[in-house]
């Protein structure tokens, strides 16, 4: 019964794409460790932009700067 | 001083039924663990739904199926 | 589909106290949100005293403080 | 810049097969979201199952009762 | 690669308070461990004061008490 | 009253360490913030090498690489 949060910035993942990502974590659980799909839980938080932060700075700064 | 993070999916629950649970988590902790009240931390995220999984599919697609 | 995490200070819970925090936060979602325990989850973390801090110090100074 | 904090009980998972789910989720971030996999990261928690909850009971107790 | 999850109440953070936040931890890790800024994530989540509980009630309602 | 989460990878920070990053987290809350260090907390995860990926690879993998 896996629990998995996927983070990512909040820049128009739509719902097709998250379908994807749920339907792609469960199919990896049940084939590296045999969980059953039905008690294997996703869940995906969008975080704002400037809520997220890496090399010190919010990442739209950190973009700029790459 | 428990931390408790609550995730449910955003379905209406009202800040009454939040206020409940806050109070039903941090008195569960000092009658079983003897913690005390004023350090101990509720904390609930509400989910959209879409972005909840269970069984490779976002929640309301799984209670189609079910 | 509940998902719950509990994170305690490492001091000696016992599996009977954990499982009291299960039953307990389980029964609490479905009194107060009907939600389904079949699908609830719960996961306790505990947490060694020096990685756990309050008022700026590890948990252990700071119950020396006060 | 992903974050996937995937969670399950501890029952023997290898590190191969713990190399495979971080290869499987980064392959899957890309795929479906485009993201950077040099940024993207994948931290992996198994949790005792007395500390894992499901049905009001520790997993265990669940798994006999099912 | 540190990952750092602030939570906070979310009662008016401004950007540039975030951004100080981001860089501050981002530093600290430099400082303390040596870590490479360039993998440190950080990520602040705000939570509505009715989703926080402090004392067995939401946060509001125990600063009214205190 | 601030919630931090810091996780790093497992090796070997000590309780030194660790006590400063506790420091020094909760004295920026309170410059940034202007939190109250008796209500913040700061849980430090240690993750054990393999159990932490980046770049599709386990962290050690990834290190010989680049």
């Amino acid at each position: 019964m896996p629990f998995v949060n996927v983070k990512i910035t909040r820049e128009g993942a739509t719902s097709q794409q998250k379908a994807e990502l749920i339907k792609g974590v469960t199919d990896l659980l049940v084939q590296v460790l045999d969980k059953n799909p039905a008690t294997t839980f996703v869940v995906i938080d969008e975080v704002a932009t400037e809520d997220w932060g890496v090399g010190g700075v919010p990442v739209e700064a950190f973009r700029e700067q790459t």
